[in-house]
C-alpha cells in the first residue's frame, strides 16, 4: 500500500505533525521538530475509539517520545474513526456492553468476538505502515511497539522482526488464544498494569505477563482505573525505550 | 541510647563511609562526601546476613543515594552480625532451612517465629537510630526506607510519622498478621517484586501489594531470583525517592 502525506504542522516548538493516508487508511507521524540524523520509530497503539477521539492523548506520547529523539506514529484501527463500520465488530461491542451494563461476565466468546478479527485485520495493515514509515527519510529503524490493543502488540511482537522491543498496556481483554502467542514472545518487554483497572481481569493480567516468553520482562502496576496510568509511569517506559532502541 | 561515631573513611571520591555504635548494635552511615546543606535520610533495609556480609550491596546503595543528595544508615539487626545469637530465631532458621531442603511447604508457624519477633526487637532499635541520626549535623528529614525485610518496612511505615515513603522488596516471607498492618500503611510505597524468587510466594506478595492501605503504591516485578534486581530497577526506586524526599 502506497504512503500519501496529507498535511503537515507544527504542534509546537518541538514537534511536527504529518498526516498520511496508507490505502484507505488514515495515520499520523510524528516527529521531532528539529530533527537531522535518521531516528527509530515507535508505533504508538491504541484503543479503538477512533484517532481523532485518541488525538490528545496520542500527541501527548509523541511529544515525549520527540524530546528522547524518537518519531512515532499510529493508524486508524479497523472499523474506528472515519473506517467503514465493521457488522461483527459492532455486535461484539455491543455484547460486551450489554454485558457489563447487566453486571454479568464477560464471557469467552465475546472477547474473542471483539478482539481476534480486529487484531487479524490490523496486523497487515500496521505491518504495511511500518514498510512505508521505514522508507520515509529521516526514519529509522529500530522500532517498538507501546500502548493498547495488548493483544495487537503481542501478534506484532511475534511476527514481526523489525519491531525489538514492545511497551504494553494490559488495560484491554485478552482471548485465551492469546497467551500461546505471548508464550513465543522473545523480544523485551515493559508491561504496564492498571491495579483497579474497571474494564479489565487483573489476574488475567498478571497470567498474561507469565505467559509471556520474553528473558527480560517488567510489570509496573499503579493505583487507579485504566485511564489513571500516572506521570511517572511513562517515564520509565521512556526510559525502558532508550534503553532497547538506541 | 546514644550513637557514638567508631570510624570514617572515604569509600571513593563521592561517598563518606562512618561507622557507629547504637549502645551494643552496630551501624553505618553513608553521606555525599561533598555534603553541604542538610540532607534527607534513608534507612537501608536488608537481609539477616550480618552487615558484613551485606557491605558491598549496601555500600552500591548508599553510593547511589548519595550521587541523588541523599544520607544513608543501616543497622545490625536483632542476632545477626555480631550480634547476640537469639535461640528461637535461630531455631525458626533452622525450622526453615529444614523445610526447603526436603520440599516441604514453608508453615505459617515457621514464617512467624522468622520474623515476628526479630520486626518485633527490630523496630524500636531503627526508631532509636532515627532519633540519633537526625541529631547528627548534616542529617535532615525526611526519612525514607528502602529495602527488606518488608514486614520491618511495613511495621516501621505504620509506627514511624518521620518515615514518608518507603520502597520495599517483596523478597521475604511475610508472616499472615501483617497483612493486616500493612492496611493501616498510609505512605506512597514503591514495591519491587523479583518474579521467580526461590524463596518467596510470588501469589503472597502480590496479595501483600493489594492490601497496603496506601492510594500512592506501584508494584515493579522484574525477571529472575531473589539476587537479581536489574539496574534499572534501581533507577526507579531512585526516582520514587527523589520524587518524594526532596
Amino acid at each position: 500500500m502506497a504512503l500519501r502525506l496529507t498535511s503537515e504542522r507544527r504542534l509546537d516548538d518541538d514537534l511536527l505533525e504529518r498526516t498520511f493516508t496508507l490505502g484507505e487508511i488514515p495515520g499520523f507521524l510524528w516527529t521531532p521538530a528539529s530533527a537531522s540524523a535518521p531516528m527509530p520509530l515507535i508505533l504508538l497503539g491504541h484503543p479503538p475509539l477512533g484517532l481523532r477521539t485518541m488525538h490528545p492523548r496520542l500527541a501527548a506520547r509523541a511529544r515525549r517520545a520527540a524530546a528522547d529523539g524518537f518519531a512515532t506514529a499510529a493508524i486508524e484501527l479497523p472499523g474506528s474513526g472515519d473506517r467503514p463500520r465493521r457488522a461483527a465488530l459492532e455486535q461484539a461491542r455491543a455484547d460486551l456492553r450489554r454485558a457489563m451494563k447487566a453486571g454479568e461476565p464477560v464471557t469467552d466468546e465475546i472477547i474473542d468476538a471483539l478482539v481476534l478479527p480486529l487484531v487479524g485485520k490490523a496486523v497487515p495493515e500496521w505491518q504495511a505502515a511500518l514498510d512505508a514509515l521505514l522508507s520515509l527519510p529521516g526514519i529509522d529503524g529500530p522500532v517498538g511497539y507501546s500502548g493498547g490493543v495488548i493483544s495487537l502488540g503481542i501478534r506484532l511482537a511475534v511476527a514481526e522482526p523489525r519491531i525489538v522491543a514492545a511497551g504494553l498496556f494490559a488495560g484491554s481483554f485478552v482471548p485465551r488464544a492469546m497467551f500461546e502467542e505471548a508464550r513465543r514472545v522473545t523480544i523485551p518487554l515493559h508491561v504496564l498494569l492498571q491495579w483497579d483497572d474497571e474494564g479489565n481481569d487483573r489476574q488475567a493480567a498478571l497470567d498474561l505477563f507469565d505467559a509471556f516468553g520474553s528473558q527480560e520482562k517488567s510489570l509496573h502496576a499503579h493505583m487507579g482505573g485504566h485511564t489513571g496510568v500516572p506521570r511517572c509511569a511513562g517515564d520509565t517506559v521512556a526510559r525502558f525505550f532508550a534503553r532497547h532502541l538506541k
